[in-house]
């Protein structure tokens, strides 16, 4: 079934193409999604990635509990301002049997003393296990990465993009000093950003949230911010300096090398199966997805083209010598001679599923010594001499690569416009979508009428921007810089 | 501290050792465990190893949600006996701030009108889904594993053993006949013995569950058992032929190739962090953990003894050449020049640890190029040219691989007894410890009556066992095999 257009229905286009590409369905438990095999694959490429950079970076895995005691939430009080009001509370441990044979009941004298919250996130914890691991500046830096699932009682939800249940990576760390804190929380923002930029070819601004946009229990939040074909923003990581709001909150202090305790500082960062939403929305068109090289599960499909059976063998016996040469150069590769499906199927199927190369091949070829080559991000087709697989192939895909990326940064910059005015301000905002840089006032005051006359939100305040004195377009008032603004997922 | 001896409380010999040697700890929410970064990088290598042979044996990787609905359970008769009984049930999906400031409190208008349990197994969430994937036997075989935590209420909790939420891995499989869901039963039963075998070098026994001891839920349960150091038994890991319990509680059919419907046939099979304790308790002795190398996160430790600072640098110099050598043939090693501690003390923290090669290194060593190799299975110490260290390090890792499992091999061996009396039954039971091969009538009956008695359980029916008649030890009535009987954690 045809895929709705990106121009007619964004939004419909999206939900199709995560069900049609096999990527992500939707539950029986509301707000809960299935990762589907294919989806899966393309998150485990994205972990294995982050997870080698986190290690690279001095990190090491652990595992905290699912859940955390109603108690903890309360002990940072502005973190549970932020995380209360949306949770999974398990209230009871047991069921049994109806009364009335009609299946089973929660068990009222199962009743928990105190409840426990399903994580929302796990800061409280995390650090009250802390407490016991440090003791002394020996102790320091403490250097932890979860990978885990986490629950948001989400009120409306989308298969990736904000669901209750979802997968994602938490780095929680603790140090000695301020500084080394701030240090690890921009460090990890550059390690986001630069996953974001050479692994899912998605250019990202980087940038610090306002207060108002700011985690719950932090000092100050640092994302990376991109932008969507439809012209909305999507914050794809957060990198967390939290001072030493947890460290107060759980009493964790540690012995200084020149005598004295101190509170420790901290910083928590974290991605998500947000991530696969991301990627999809950036690159993919109206025929399926579109996948950056680096994170294709099945870099390259070839398709033999034929009639008589004899055909089929004689390209069986070069395809199989392709597979292996450039499974040799460290390329995925699938040869697909099932006879179930049509050429013209398997050609429709691998476009929606995003393989970057497709390379076809029929007798007139084999007479000819060509294959043709189709390539997914231009959809352009060429015929090549077969002999040059081995070289042309990974060469096609860091060119698709960087292409892919290279058109997400063009449109990008194409959809960041500098605004002076309210009024050329709610023009991008309402009809041209994208960026919106404009002078703000610094107050969450104007932030916050600001969004509720145009449902823009400041993304961040971009790391790399140029000090420029303006006036506010809201409020007139004086500004040293311009922000971001955007409609945001 | 000094670990407690084996001999003289196992039980605490064995918490002891999870704690000191950095592997778990009890956290805050009973019955949940923080799995702290060394045992992590542990499990993290048992996972590596498990999910290559899972996708080497055609299996992908999915997930599906946490929550499972209340009437999910209810469906297959037998699996809500076994698994209803201790869960944790999610009422509510929100809390609010108390009226009297004490924090927070649940709100009663977030009440769920269907309870969700937190999934204690899959089996339930998973069927429900397949229901929409598989519509022809085109769609089968699929062969689906998630890597996932669960929680089970349990009462009585210990570390890595039985703890309410632990890590595992589910695969769910779907078959269009009855001897393919057999022979993927037995296949991955077959896998998980290869994994326990030559890479936790845990012997274990292959066998099949009585009805007892069966999963709510299977037709038949295959497991492998092994022998702990003191006698006890372990289910180390355990997959299921379903038949088609869950396809007709679920409702899931495929058209045949041949036309007309049928309900489809299923398998499920899992591992868990429970590993973690085997691994423990089959190898390690009083100084510590002991690792065989194929899952040790860091094989060959070097250790430099030195007075004054020249010594330390001429030995880092060669150290450093050592260690790049060896990681060059693939071999994780870590040079310990750290001098926050003694070598003493790095001596003990490293046995603790498990670290399956230690070599230390001084002025004298320097002068006849000589270091001295310490291997933890055995604590053999040995003198050796330096210059051989390349050629003979992978060696002795493979020896020490090979000894551990040949150690517990031989301890298994020298602790299973064909007993032929209840009389000898107990003495193995009580006394001696380890397995008893024993006639059984097979009842249920009976397997009760000797649980009352002796608290042995039926292990499993030996899937190599000799068919040989006798008299059941118990009942008297004929048996046509011995059956495994012992205590188990």
């Amino acid at each position: 079934m045809a895929l709705p257009k990106r121009s007619e229905d964004y939004s419909a286009w999206y939900n199709e193409l995560v069900k049609q590409a096999d990527l992500a369905e939707n539950s029986s438990v509301r707000g809960c999604m299935v990762i589907k095999p294919y989806g899966y694959s393309i998150w485990e490429k994205m972990q294995a990635d982050l997870d080698r950079r986190f290690k690279e970076t001095g990190h090491v895995n652990a595992y905290f509990p699912l859940f955390i005691p109603k108690s903890f939430l309360s002990k940072e009080a502005q973190h549970v301002e932020g995380f209360a009001k949306e949770c999974a509370v398990v209230t009871h441990y047991r069921l049994k049997n109806a009364e009335d044979g009609s299946g089973v009941v929660v068990d009222p004298a199962a009743k928990l003393e105190e409840e426990l919250i399903v994580r929302p996130t796990s800061e409280t914890v995390i650090w009250s296990t802390y407490k016991n691991w440090i003791q002394s500046y020996r102790d320091l830096p403490l250097l932890v990465n979860q990978w885990a699932n986490v629950v948001r009682w989400e009120m409306r939800t989308r298969l990736f993009l904000r669901t209750t249940e979802f997968l994602w990576q938490e780095g929680h760390t603790a140090h000695a000093t301020k500084q080394e804190a701030i240090v690890e929380t921009e460090l990890m923002l550059d390690v986001y950003a630069d996953f974001a930029e050479n692994i899912l070819a998605l250019p990202v601004i980087k940038g610090i949230k306002t207060a108002n946009e700011r985690f719950a229990g932090a000092e100050e939040t640092y994302c990376i911010e991109a932008l969507m074909q439809d012209g909305k923003a999507l914050q794809a990581g957060t990198s967390h300096f939290l001072g030493q709001n947890f460290a107060k909150a759980f009493e964790v202090k540690y012995a200084k090398k020149e005598g004295g305790l101190e509170y420790v500082w901290g910083t928590s960062w974290g991605v998500s199966t947000r991530l696969m939403g991301a990627l999809i929305m950036a690159h993919s068109d109206d025929q399926g997805l579109v996948l950056p090289p680096r994170l294709a599960p099945i870099q390259v499909v070839i398709v033999p083209i034929y009639k008589k059976e004899e055909e089929l063998e004689a390209i069986n016996e070069k395809a199989l010598v392709w597979v292996k040469e450039l499974r040799a150069k460290g390329i995925t590769v699938k040869y697909d001679n099932d006879d179930k499906y049509t050429p013209g199927y398997k050609f429709a199927d691998y476009e929606l599923r995003g393989i970057p190369v497709r390379i076809a091949i029929g007798p007139r070829d084999m007479q000819n010594g060509t294959v043709e080559i189709a390539r997914r991000d231009t959809r352009e087709k060429s015929t090549v001499e077969s002999g040059q697989l081995t070289v042309l192939i990974p060469q096609l895909l860091e060119e698709i690569q960087q292409n892919i990326y290279n058109k997400a940064l063009k449109f990008r910059e194409e959809s960041t416009y500098k605004v002076n005015s309210l009024q050329e301000f709610k023009e991008v905002i309402d009809q041209k979508g994208g960026f919106a840089l404009a002078h703000w006032d610094g107050t969450s005051e104007t932030e916050e009428k600001i969004k509720a006359e145009t449902k823009a939100t400041i993304r961040c305040i971009p790391m790399d921007s140029v000090l420029e004195t303006g006036v506010c377009i809201f409020s007139g008032k004086p500004s040293k810089q311009r922000v971001l603004f955007a409609l945001a997922y």
